[in-house]
């Protein structure tokens, strides 16, 4: 009896991977990984391809999406086979619609959690969780107009108190971070709601999950300036600050005091 | 020199630990975990002790409040001291102000995340995760007052498109999913958005990451008469369905074919 199994690698490199999942992993007659919904910067395939155990082959969009019928779902009816995707799996539509058309063909299937930038953005600014709205990503204006409903969501959450995760667009030319602020203020001057101008405090993150991770709180108008290494990267927009809030910004995000106060 | 590492555990049981928390857990002085913020239904300290390598002390509410600067802080300034953490860790406000404590003093820190409920929740009902709004708690009718912030909150979530997770009290005597529904449908009963009525489509979902984990979606009706099983325990109620949404809380959780027609 065949199966497939999505296993989360989480964050930066094979070390995300949990205990449960490297083992569904061993255990799996043929495995492959992707990475072209999200990127593991530190990750070794070669190391990965020794923890498991066995060859690793790598997947493209293509072979997940159009020729997934006859090679991933035709090899699961017979066999037991593990997808390693990046972060928590099933965050793109891509794995959802792989998931559902093994059910369609009687496929056992199990999904393997780990982390994931939605949930960890919080631990890495110390930021609540559950203030947290709808999660976004800037478009690569290389391939999409200039994405308004992306300004909209962020105001939609902040007029209500709610913080935003804004992930930039990694497949179409990697969107840098000063590239998306500009963005944001680009757009603030055409719909002028005040609350995205170069003014504004905003969270730059590069790395979140590795040794070298970067978190800098500071004025849209500074960020614009800054340098944050390699990707992945994404941007918080803070809502109103609880105080726990404020103070976490500045001791882990080194958000200049003048920047928080009256904010709570 | 001394540290403090914050270790999500996952989701169900040791094994949601990551390969970099095992790591981190290994070469610690002092380990210790807790529980009270969020539970793991498999996990056996028996299991955990033997994977780690050395004893583990379980810290209490007061340990990780009241008590935190002479015992963790003080212990973290001389040595290596790893908490672990369920889900993600830093989803409490009591890990943050760890955290912030820890940095005050000067010792370093380190996140190391896991799998958290609030990714694994897209991945167990297909739907999709940057669909999600702000989180809410229903907390226990015998602790809190009715709390009509949460009613609110899955209404404004509703209205602009997007699904909520509610999580169910746990620290105050248990909530059930039953529990948790009728009290969304007494607030209904007073508001009369029609957002949540005993009609409404609901998705229940008890012990998510667990081989045994259950997904059930259905009119709040039905799943008020249901049974299922131990916790942890969590609703969903979804906002507007796209179709692969649709198709996939037929596939994934049974929902009734005609309870998502006209909805997507």
């Amino acid at each position: 009896m065949g199966e497939l199994s999505f296993i989360g690698m989480g964050l930066h490199d094979e070390n995300g991977l949990t205990l449960r999942g490297l083992d569904v992993a061993k255990n799996a007659d043929t495995v492959y990984a992707e990475f072209y919904t999200s990127i593991m910067p530190g990750l070794s395939m070669d190391r990965l391809r020794r923890l498991v155990g066995k060859e690793i082959e790598i997947l493209t969009r293509k072979d997940l999406e159009e020729d997934a019928e006859r090679t991933i779902i035709s090899k699961a009816e017979k066999e037991r086979v593990a997808l390693l995707i990046p972060g928590d799996p099933m965050s793109a539509t891509t794995h959802v619609a792989l998931l559902l058309s093994a059910k369609k063909h009687g496929i056992r299937t199990t999904v393997i959690h780990s982390a994931s930038i939605l949930t960890a953005v919080s631990g890495a600014t110390g930021l609540e969780v559950y203030k947290f709205g709808r999660t976004v990503t800037i478009p690569s204006p290389k391939t999409s107009p200039v994405p308004e409903s992306v300004y909209e969501f962020i105001v939609a959450n902040k007029r209500i108190g709610l913080h935003t995760l804004a992930l930039l667009d990694l497949e179409h030319g990697r969107l840098t971070i000063p590239e998306a602020i500009r963005i944001l203020i680009k757009l603030e001057s055409a719909k002028r709601t005040g609350l995205l101008t170069e003014e504004a405090l905003m969270v730059a993150l590069a790395r979140v999950g590795a040794p070298d991770c970067l978190v800098r709180a500071a004025k849209a108008r500074d960020l614009v300036k800054g340098d944050f290494g390699e990707p992945p990267w994404s941007i918080v927009l803070p809502s109103r600050l609880h105080f726990v809030e404020a103070e976490a910004l500045q001791l882990l995000a080194g958000a200049p005091r003048e920047l928080l106060e009256g904010r709570e």
